[in-house]
């Protein structure tokens, strides 16, 4: 299926980005999770642009609850939460028909939709559609915060400055879900939004990397083939616009380690089993072993740049140089990163349930 | 659901190390298709060791196909393929249960599985399940290329040693297929072993990264969110032992480049609307843009090592200093590449069947 | 999952009785599909009240397209319909709850979501969510007209008046498919209504069965085993709040027949295969064979009766005489035929797809 | 998917009737559980033939488990059980080749298949494939009894003679569970016979109703709309060959009742919530209400008879009479209620494994 996700708890997206509304449907969770209306707007917030290196679209995200709510809490049928569009200004994509942006899905979606494709501001593909991954998303972390499952991410990298590793897990965790720029040391972050903003004053955009860790996993969640952790939550991550690349634990740079090096040693720690290192980013054949799960996630720069691109015209069939004007981003790690933490919560409430059934989570 | 995958072509996985046999179900594959035994055959070769830097299990791997072939071709019904399993010795592993080796499954399949699993040879978790990929995956390939698409993986990486590019898309296609080391300069590929061979002499073992390209595939195949390219790709590559990362076109680079360089400018050529550069990987918004699709996959380095390691007995409960002996690979980066081609060519199948229909693949 | 259902093409429901909305996403559909508003309320229209016999609640079902549409057709994205839940009258349901209404889901939904079900009106479980169904399934029977594929649906039965049987197919459908009370011969259908009135001057509901045939689908359509047209079918239309029974062909009177009866003996006619008789409904070994395809449904009487019913109050824990006041049809079977073709139609276009891909369908 | 059928338990078929094998694959289930050969066994032999009115091909039914069982348990990892095939005579069939057996899947098989299908003894569509149902489905009926829920089917009618109602439930479903013909009242049973056999005398065949009672299940199981109890089990047990009609508890008898006849009183009896008629088959909204969960199955006669029938042949075009020679069962309605049973049971461990999760079944 092309737009729901999921076994047990799945999610289902809709909209585009100048329609009346995006929206995502959460079906599956168990009955009386508490829905913390401010929790859903902080994190539509983080999703927002920040000043000077964000889009000055001010979209108030006004979310609506359409189902699935009563009394503050969950009734355990499908939650259904759209943010209707507010403040588009389709004028200024309508006359950009035909020109393809390079490194967007203008030319693709064309192609696959014969031209019905609804092409204001990126239809169905624009990042805005997140905005319903993160509303869902929010019901879930809170969800697994109550069974002591934490997620935190951070800018990895950006701008060619690296922000430093996770020194205090639990205590990183909490102080990223309150920033909107999530980095672990803040003048890392303040070389990065440089960086950034000397990009966009020469009409370019730049890229990063977004590092994840949970915590609190149950050892044994996932399965050994094509319901692994790694494999599900992956595919999951891929379908964020712009991730090109997910790597878990030591990821790609397992490519140059012996095995001596990779493997992680057992230990017993205060009774429990863990590991020394973590290059395998707690997982083990597909399945959890206790240790934090950790991934990071590649994010390609924005495509929409105003620098002059050369590029096709596929409605005149012709060459075009390209300046794209309007609005956007120079950089959109910053706002991704609340995606990956809802999508993650997601998926990992969905795992969770397949182990011990939709009830658990509710309980 | 956990060792089917797939939408109207799915591929079900079954079978332990050291069981009666280990197999492979695909489902959904239209009538008429040529099942080349040979080939089969061919594609199973290719998994297995080869000498020196391979494990010296002499799997004979003489595939019974149980069912959907009549006359040489696909009947329109389930293919189902065993490989019995054959010269196991099963003293090697029966011994060591309990001690859990690092970078492996025993820990947490122990732990999922409340010590029922079948411990012996890594049981389910083997990689010897692949083989069951491959002899379908087999299929899948043949069908793919009477559509003009093509599937060729080298080792981009490998004990430190880095191949060169692909430079003549076509031809290194052509070559790869038919090496048991697939590099496309096999100078490199002599600097590799040479590699593989000193790690495996002190007792240790190496990773490596695959790279994977796709030609021929028409515009428009994937969808926008949870069916992307990018990530039904990635749920089936990371159910791939010892995958680690996947990235497509510019991948984890691009968090260091700049919009202006990430962006693949469109241009008609012949009449056919191609990039110039291909740092999406073919890939826009989640759908094939008619340029060859590339990614890579991170291989880890073979966690059975037979240098000493220190971990648990979680039976006895209590530190363990291990040396694994028996076989194993110093390298399975070149085993894991047409594991590679044939989980791709499946996913591909399922992914066209999507939009064209079962009935156009044997059409 | 639980709200979601269909392969490549997918229809998801939400929303409850009373709550913001009710609505249906389908997903899957091909672009360039003509999206008929006036047919979308013409359908919504046969789903709701006629005078004296159903409910008084006077629904205006004014949907809204949040998605998928734009400028009149389909983009090939999900397309979302919601229809606002206006005139609603919450308090004549809050001093019921805790007395189970027999024959609903009160009790059973109480006990599955732990008191946290929004029980207002049967909440999700009310027959209103099936006007989502109806608005996403009008687009697919337009769909299917383009392919010259049309099902028709008449109350074969009810009130213990039966119809005539189908005897000009082809105009019967036409005809029944602009009627509100959808039999073939009108004096059966007085007949009926007199004796709904009849029953409902007494405080009691009738039952009854509904008959549909589907004619031009191609001959090939569905699976061996799980995805039979009769598996996916009862499995969509046994989610009918209300449909107790799905018999295809002669159904249950097989039962009662030889194998000489049962059987439908091929014949050429004009070239084409066709068969004597239609026992088997049109289908053989789960795959049409170019008959029309014929299935009937079993309709439970409402359980809302205004009669006095021995019951139990679930919170008070005791017994309970319970006479159901307010709005309430003494029989819906009228209204659910709409419902019957929707989903059908819905059914159709999916397992279509899987033999000739989603584009086949909007070409 | 087409021949795999679950959400957390699956079940995947394959196999021809005159391949190498028939088999199915369970996934899913928990570690732990027994694997009862003899039980297996015994569930094998109620589905074969029984003297005189069942075909005589002795099928031996040695089952060989592939994999997921280790010292007699599962280990959490694919079942998978092949029956070979001996005893084959595809002479007998090779022969007839394009002459479309009457109510067979000879034509729709040409058809969707292009004539690639194996047509021997009716090939993928051949009853024999039930086997596989059956040999999985036995260790699933194990684990609901652990779980204390029971499931147990008699011949309603067969040969135009019904059998008496369940008359006492746990011992019924006792007796039931060992009878090869499997009647409450044996005397029914033998009149029953009589039929059977007087039909094969003339060439021909009978058909019947199987229904089945399930008690233990917990109240809350299955879901409001598209994974309803009756949704799921309809899908299921359609897929089995010769199932014509479905229906659950008064099924299509209430389209005759009022709603004051139909709607089940709930009452408190122990303590506990019960209803004081079962019309509604033990399920409220979808979801089971704690009564036993009732249902009723059509079996059409079997479509080989040995009269003349008038046909086609749709390899030479023509017109041709049939007369089917070679063994084939006067009536399966007998044979066809181990099948009935074992799917009833694979479906319930799914149900209850989305609630409760798939380790809760092994516990």
């Amino acid at each position: 299926m092309k737009n729901t996700f999921g076994n047990n708890i799945s999610i289902t997206l809709f909209g585009e980005s100048h329609g009346e509304a995006v929206g995502a449907i959460i079906d599956g969770l168990p009955a009386g999770l508490n829905v913390n209306e401010a929790f859903i707007s902080h994190q539509l917030n983080l999703r927002k642009s920040i000043s000077k290196i964000s889009t000055p679209r001010n979209e108030s995200d006004n979310f609506k609850i359409l189902s699935g709510v009563f009394n503050g809490k969950t009734t355990g049928t499908p939650v259904c939460i759209t943010i209707p569009n507010e403040n588009t200004n389709s004028k200024d994509y309508s006359k950009s028909y035909g020109k393809a942006r390079p490194g967007h899905a203008d030319f693709t979606a064309f192609s696959k939709y014969n031209g019905n494709e609804d092409y204001r501001g990126g239809g169905h593909f624009s990042g805005r559609v997140t905005a319903g991954i993160v509303a869902v998303g929010a019901v879930c972390i809170d969800a697994l915060k109550k069974k002591d499952i934490f997620i935190g991410t951070h800018i990895k990298k950006c701008a060619g400055v690296e922000d430093v590793k996770f020194n205090n897990i639990e205590g990183n965790i909490k102080v990223l879900s309150t920033k909107a720029f999530a980095v672990i040391d803040d003048a890392k972050g303040v070389e990065m939004i440089k960086n950034i903003e000397k990009a966009k004053a020469e009409g370019d955009s730049v890229g990063g990397v977004l590092e994840t860790i949970v915590t609190g996993l149950p050892v044994g969640v996932g399965e050994p083939w094509f319901d692994s952790v790694e494999g599900v939550l992956s595919h999951a991550l891929f379908s964020i616009p712009a991730v090109k690349g997910v790597e878990f634990g030591a990821g790609f740079s397992c490519g140059d380690m012996l095995g001596s090096e990779m493997n992680d040693a057992f230990i017993y720690e205060n009774g429990n089993v863990t590991t020394k290192t973590n290059n395998n980013g707690g997982i083990n054949g597909g399945i959890t072993n206790g240790m934090p799960v950790v991934f990071s996630c590649a994010i390609k720069p924005t495509p929409s740049i105003s620098k002059e691109q050369e590029t096709i015209d596929f409605i005149n069939k012709g060459k075009k140089l390209l300046k794209i004007t309007g609005r956007h981003d120079p950089c959109i790690v910053h706002r991704a990163r609340v995606v990956v933490d809802s999508i993650t919560a997601i998926v990992l409430c969905d795992l969770l349930s397949q182990k011990f059934g939709t009830d658990w989570l509710g309980a």
